[in-house]
């Protein structure tokens, strides 16, 4: 039954004693990411980081080819998942070069919403470049992808000066805008400005950009290095640890949290509720509900809810009430959708991507909660606060893990194109910082996987019930 | 040369498209935790998260048997290192128990500093034994180990509703000390109060202690199972991912960082000197370092410096004044130990574990300073400003990524211990909480690898001298 | 011409050396608070903190009944205004009580919606009464007035122990209702439960039920004092300096100022825009603005504006555009009523005072400006982020600066009910804690002066156009 | 016995109404600003805030030669005090400028140590500078008075954007020294660059100089106008109602006073002892204690106090260690200076102004305590942990009332300027900005007046005995 136990070594075993059983893994695969075609022969020019004076690096200083990270950490053995491992390159600094510094030209370009942390990662490229690899052009792109094919003035030269304290600036300092996606004009744009090596920093659609554009690139036989560094303070993308900002997404979420529950207790019968980003994964509003504590019920896009009737959400939250005397409800913003009436227009509106139009879950559960009291408990007070932080958080500076994060992750971005990879994502894999093909991170969703013993045993810690129907 | 690129599929590879390798990997051996003799054949009492009303696992709820993480979650393909590859057993509720919750008797203690998220690890220990086990009989010992065989009011009765908004708190709720450990009077203690599962949360000191208690209980032939929970703010043990704590001290250190940061700026020759907690190893004051960018200059205990002369700290700081005319330094409470006078009285006092005196490097490091800069360059304007903000930091309440952890980390320790396992740490192992023998944590050190790869990555961040002797 | 240079000492003046004009002022009025009417015979009662043993009272401790505070602390000389002068009484402990500790019974009840710092205003005045005056039965009544005539469970007797932390909560311990104002019954209970003395915390229509209450007391010959201390966060109560909270308010609402620019300049022709509270008063966007010097344009209710067309909003917001590439704009939430189109529905619906019904300037203005960009500007990319920070800013706990506030506050109102006082305030006048008569209190508006010196002052830092209609 | 009551009109008053007495007042002095002797005579240039477009200031909108800030606003009528009443020019934009913008020449410096709300200082009077009078010459002198007789590159042209963004940063943006005043350098310094008005922004020895300097400029008949904007974080200046970067301050006191509070509480017999800046005055001892509410003593210069023995601090703070558990200590750096023993060497060191060596008293009083303890209550346990936050307070940026409070500063300071006034200090005094001389300001002490009603009543909260020796 426990197939651990079961091939335990030592017959009589004392059970109070640590015991060690030993078992044989699948095979190992490397997903490796592309290079510069020029790249792999030239791999010659010294680390300029070896001829600091005062500084003597170990013999194990540098990264070497056969760093790699595990995708995966956890198996089940008795099942052998998952099968096959896979491993990724560790990222940091090579002691041969595939760049030569002094003829790089860098662009750093962002793309949709804010998310903090991303002028810790424009900083950090700027800094990095000019004093770890003495490259001295470096340009901002303003306005996103539109801007690679922009006026002059939306080229800005950087140097550390210019970027000296944006690490503790919200918002980004290179302006952002979304769509405006010509893959022709853009690449044009490259080669026109000279530009050897790009870095652009955004959401899934600007990864899939990217992707477009580093195909492009190779089929005009270019030689532009691109890198993606990926921007989602919804924590939506796959294979990567996390994305930077969320945990600073989380940590301002509390101030809201704080502040629905505070309503909530200070009122009769009060009902707090937040809606937290999160259109395709509730993984804010997860975190934020576990390290709230403060939370009765978190409603997330990966599962399903009914609000009337026996099991619903609202009978839930009534009992609560009478329990404690008040509630408070955390709602990602994805949640729902199928409940929310549609309008016929509203059937028929879709977004660029061609998604259904999507609906603000907020108001309406704030409504129809109103609705529902008034008609099942007529005449006792009640009182519900709606409270949507979006903006407040989305535009704080990252705090010091975020930034420490996109630290590294600046710099992995920089040794792995100086090393010669294009077409790649840089990222922590179980706490390794390693090098992702663009292409896969593209495609890789995050979803809160309620199936999985994870998710089993968070839930056993928010108690709470899972709303279907019955 | 790179064992990867060698065993490459594909004769004529396209260097730009990413590509794969298959690898096999060494034997993987599980490293268990002993149960409680008692447990093995009882493990069938259902886990009453099942009974709940409107709650429906799913089959794959429970952690299963064979659920384990990796220790190391990378490798060196070239070297096969590491070798042998060790997991631990996942933690998470399991479907059955092992423990009846009507007959447990749990007893909370905390020993040793303050550390943010004490409180929130008393709180869950309380929330979850009572909301998720229906344990009844929770309780709190006052004043470290020495509260078992204390007075009847250092023992007090917890339930939700007095542990309410805890997790909001610094400090500890139960006062805590140090010393005090006389193993067969806690022992007696524990029986005699009738405790059948203990909550140690501590530092090393208060691990070996847990050992030695766990190594007690079984020669007596007790029932009762035993945890411990590694507070240490300076993330100074090994195997698990951090300690709780950690990160919002890392947080606050910011604040340090930038007063000392203002106050350089804004002085002739201004130098801001920051000691950080960090006693063997320099975590907090290396992420601190990273996260901030303000900082010129990381000493911790882990490498070696000299201060004056030819490459040494002072000639540095005094150059990097010239340049950007500040300084900012910042020095884990542990380094330079060696370099810092004693008087014949200090060489020959000892702490209670024997070590040498510790002796305070920010005073010394200042008034050093200062000496080499007036005889150095007399007559030339320079202040320095010497900031110590250890009590500011590990008094405040946990932050939202610690209040999380600590609460998965608390919920852990519950479920372990309903399964029956005893003499054990929780903890995250590259972001999976598993269950690993205390005897391991009890001498897993975690100190700053200055020689591997992964520093010397973090170094090319930093981009600091090494301060050795020429 | 000047009045003061005219009447000026010494006739050959050296015009670099400070000089000195005496003129005469006109007559003092000192406006006094009532007393209960059995309290001037029997002020005989020493007070207790004569009699703590260690403390030498000097003898100026105690406030003494000459001792007054005037309401304006600045004149025109030249015009004689403000005439008459008026004073109030100061507040603070008296040598004799009129009031003996031992029989008091004090009741404390909340009403209205969440202020920074009520939880600290109940705190002392739990404090106060038990540990200056020796006071040991003093009620919170939950629920607003309506707790008065509610079950037994609406009052709780308080002891230091129990509001202990208080001052560090947002939001009221006590569950605060609206309406509910039935003066007969409300008194009636006082009087079943043998209150006799009540603080009543909330805000205008609160304060104007306490007059009812004072006055249906002396009605009745009853011996029951009460005090009102003013809770409106936003600023809108006359004669004291400013309402508790407030201050708090202007802190918080920059996280929301700061979020709207950061939204802004990260966007091509960004614009933030941030409703703050301020029905009747623009207080708390008017300091806001001031604080922050981020914004662009404030507008509040005292103030006419228009929108579209020569020298209205939109056009200057276009042009600010043009010049720094973004906008920040702040409303208070009762600016513009008369611009919003009502339906037909909403002109005839009127809240419980009469008035004519609120509509919410935020979105409307926000999707004005949207239609006329849209309308003016064809093709020319724009965003604009609306942020609502109300619930945000109302539920945090109070500052330092509110806390000593609240502080002296309700020690305040506890010197003077202990006095003998009744119907009266307590409140800073400039910057001498007073007591005011209620009835003056519930009348006194706070607008800000459009016309005043002190406007014109503080619009010439903000340098904003005043849309008016040519 | 009441005066008030005694002149109270009405023969047969009803307790329980209002009433109305009427009194005279003493006369009052209207104590004037000097003028540069050239002014009177120009006071014809139309202010430029009355051309701006779209801008229709109201008649009242300037201030009038008669408007005038009265310094006491309160009075024992029973004694009349103060008398004589004193009153302040009010401060605020004039109709008619002395100055002519394209004229002046604007030099601004800072002196002495770090203060919250010093950038925002410096930004606001370059802001106004620029954009309310059109002054285009405004410069920046760097460390302090010896800055005026320093290098070229000692003095920096400042614009709106060269000062973007200082209001949110803490320390100076000029650097800062001490000393270095030589007055006859200083002023040839200004005359040979031509400057026409001086900004200098400091402590008590900076309006000393700044005295100093005015007087020098009317001996040279020079046409130089300057103001002093009086910088002390410790609140030690007298007249104005307080000194910019106070409240700040008294605001992040609380975080170190929250720390030692958590320290204390999660000890066995835990004392927080925390020092607090205030040299002479103990307003942010005494401010951070009445806000936080945690304290149980308060020491600051103004008191005298007696340590071991019966009624003394010590013994106080054994009895409520055995009350509470544990025991929370502010001190003033400035109190207990004749407590602390001296060296022979020490009491002959005296600093620059001739005082007496200042010694800490922080680590003073930690180790009396600890001593006495050991000596009195052998065996028992008990922890004193010692915070001293200097550095961390005052290097913070202004909080959202400071940044108003330095905002209204600078504007006050440039329209005096502009209406040409010189030798002046801006202020408000009960609330309203006023114009007061220099020379008035210079020798103004603000001690805590331990004798005086307020503090009386202000005692009266903080309930702590008096630890005078019997």
């Amino acid at each position: 039954m426990d197939p651990i136990a079961a091939t335990n070594s030592g017959g009589d075993r004392d059970a109070s004693t640590p015991t060690s059983t030993t078992v044989t893994l699948p095979p190992l695969t490397l997903r490796d990411v592309p290079r510069l075609t020029s790249a792999a022969a030239t791999a010659t020019i010294p680390n300029p980081i070896s001829s600091q004076p005062y500084f003597n690096p170990p013999p194990t200083f540098y990264i070497s080819p056969g760093d790699v990270s595990l995708r995966h950490a956890f198996f089940d053995l008795a099942t052998g998942h998952p099968d096959p491992l896979v491993a990724y390159r560790r990222a940091g600094p090579r002691g041969s070069l595939a760049v030569d510094p002094a003829r790089a030209r860098a662009a750093l370009v962002t793309c949709g919403g804010l998310c903090p942390g991303l002028n810790t990662v424009l900083r950090e490229l700027v800094v990095g470049l000019h004093e770890l690899y003495g490259v001295r052009h470096v340009f901002g792109v303003a306005a996103g992808y539109r801007g690679f094919y922009g006026a002059d003035d939306d080229h800005v030269l950087l140097d550390p000066a210019a970027v000296d304290g944006w690490h503790k600036k919200g918002g980004t300092a290179l302006k952002t805008t979304r769509g405006g996606f010509d893959l022709s004009k853009i690449v044009d744009g490259m080669v026109a400005r000279g530009y050897t090596q790009v870095y652009a920093i955004g959401g899934d659609g600007t990864m899939r950009g990217a992707v477009a554009i580093f195909e492009e690139i190779k089929r005009r036989g270019l030689s532009i290095s691109i890198t993606g560094i990926p921007k989602t303070v919804d924590n939506d993308i796959g294979i990567i640890d996390r994305s930077f900002g969320f945990q600073t997404a989380v940590e301002i979420a509390q101030q809201a949290i704080d502040a629905a529950h505070v309503e909530a207790v200070s009122a009769v019968n009060g009902i707090g509720l937040v809606k937290l980003m999160g259109r395709s994964t509730g993984h804010i509003a997860l975190h934020a509900t576990l390290s709230s504590r403060d939370v009765d019920c978190c409603l997330i896009p990966e599962i399903d809810f009914h609000v009337e009737g026996k099991g619903g959400l609202f009978e839930f939250v009534y009992e609560r009430i009478k329990e404690k005397g008040h509630a408070v409800i955390v709602v990602a913003e994805g949640s729902g959708q199928e409940l929310i009436p549609r309008t016929d227009e509203q059937k028929r509106e879709q977004d660029e991507s061609g998604n259904m139009l999507f609906l603000d879950v907020g108001p309406w559960l704030k409504s129809e909660l109103g609705r529902w009291w008034k008609r099942e408990h007529p005449g006792e007070l009640f009182t519900v606060k709606y409270i949507d932080p979006t903006y407040m958080i989305r535009a704080v500076p990252a705090n010091a893990t975020d930034n420490l994060y996109c630290t590294l992750l600046a710099h992995s971005a920089i040794h792995g194109i100086m090393a010669g990879f294009t077409g790649f994502v840089p990222g922590p894999i179980n706490g390794n910082y390693s090098y992702i093909p663009l292409e896969d991170i593209a495609v890789a969703k995050n979803p809160v996987d309620v199936n999985d013993h994870k998710w089993a045993w968070v839930r056993s810690v928010t108690d709470q019930p899972d709303f279907l129907k019955p």
